[in-house]
């Protein structure tokens, strides 16, 4: 398997298991979810958000590079933040105010379904338990994500006008971060998957990532349905 | 057991069996070791300051709190550095060149000694499985450090002329930090270790670091002997 054979795999995976390929997600980015809908995905996103630091730390851990560790911990400060009130975890709070919702509640975790914290869970316990190189190839649909950000600051801005256009911040900031670390972590994967079968646990990291954001949505619609009934 | 009163306890295990206490750090500051045995510190505790911004990391991925984890965050910092060649690291690596090592010797770890290896993985592996209180609560070794720093700079440039001073910045540079991060840390342990149970599991996890950094220097002195014969 060469670098373009992987490449290619992972676009092929993504094209058909990434989350925007979802119902829920289509729905949203058509406009067609209800406020309750909306707010739900928020809310229990927020908890998938909240375990990223911790999956970058445990990422950072596996490492015995100073150079590597140094620049992935920029990641848990993008979302812890340099300052209180700043980085992607407040930004998402934001928006869930943005939504209707109390901060303080989402905070809490307090609407998260079993599901969708059971699939969260995963993707720590994934990082904890598995190799680097693994750990970081399932961070690769960070490659997928500027695009699909663009696509839903636009579909928000129009469907959804009832949203405070400054509470997408979150959004607005993940496309040029999530280009960034996609590409930093595909070459950090590419260097090291020159072998079949580090290539092939590459993808199959990359494959549970994507099922892991899938049983996500999939919990937040069987509960809350995909647009009005 | 009230603050004061681990904070008593913490001081009676230090002054009992922090490593200042080891015969061959004692003779370390007498000036009695011999370049072979100075050398042989140096590059067997180098795999003990590799671990730490492991074991940081490991912290910062058992935290729920945003605010814990940036400032927890900024001891990986400190070892890792902003950029290539700064940080405890490379200080490190410069204090071996100063006692007469190889850098690129002492960083592939060839001199650690199986015994010296495996008392710092059991530090990792202590954090790793450990709870967040005791984690923290094994890094207290911290709060004796900064005194053992300012004695071990005039100590060595007095004992050892031959190292260049140049080369002892991460002793320098870690009177300062020590004490921020023994203080913070203290601060986080006394707010969590209210119960008789979690204080003695404090007490105990400061025991082990104690042990850990013991058995360090154990190590090195079982096969290097402690001055001259």
């Amino acid at each position: 398997m060469t670098g373009d054979d992987l490449v290619a795999a992972l676009r092929s995976e993504a094209a058909a298991r990434y989350h925007d390929k979802h119902p829920f997600h289509r729905a949203m980015h058509e406009g067609a979810l209800t406020r309750a809908q909306l707010q739900a995905w928020v809310a229990n996103r927020f908890y998938y958000q909240s375990r990223i630091p911790i999956k970058d730390a445990l990422i950072v851990a596996k490492s015995e590079d100073p150079a590597f560790r140094r620049a992935w911990l920029r990641r848990i400060g993008d979302h812890d933040g340099a300052l209180e009130g700043e980085g992607g975890l407040s930004q998402w709070l934001a928006l869930a105010e943005g939504v209707g919702l109390a901060r303080d509640e989402v905070r809490s975790f307090t609407a998260v379904l079993p599901r969708a914290k059971q699939a969260c869970d995963r993707y720590v316990s994934f990082v904890r338990e598995g190799s680097l190189v693994a750990a970081v190839a399932s961070s690769l649909t960070e490659l997928f994500a500027p695009d699909l950000m663009a696509v839903r600051i636009t579909s928000w801005e129009r469907h959804y006008p009832w949203v405070d256009r400054e509470a997408l911040g979150y959004f607005r900031g993940r496309v040029t971060r999530a280009r960034r670390d996609g590409d930093e972590a595909l070459g950090f994967v590419l260097a090291r998957a020159t072998d079949d079968a580090t290539g092939e646990a590459c993808l199959a990291a990359f494959r549970t990532k994507c099922e892991i954001l899938w049983t996500l949505l999939d919990a937040v619609a069987e509960r809350f349905g995909i647009g009005a009934a």
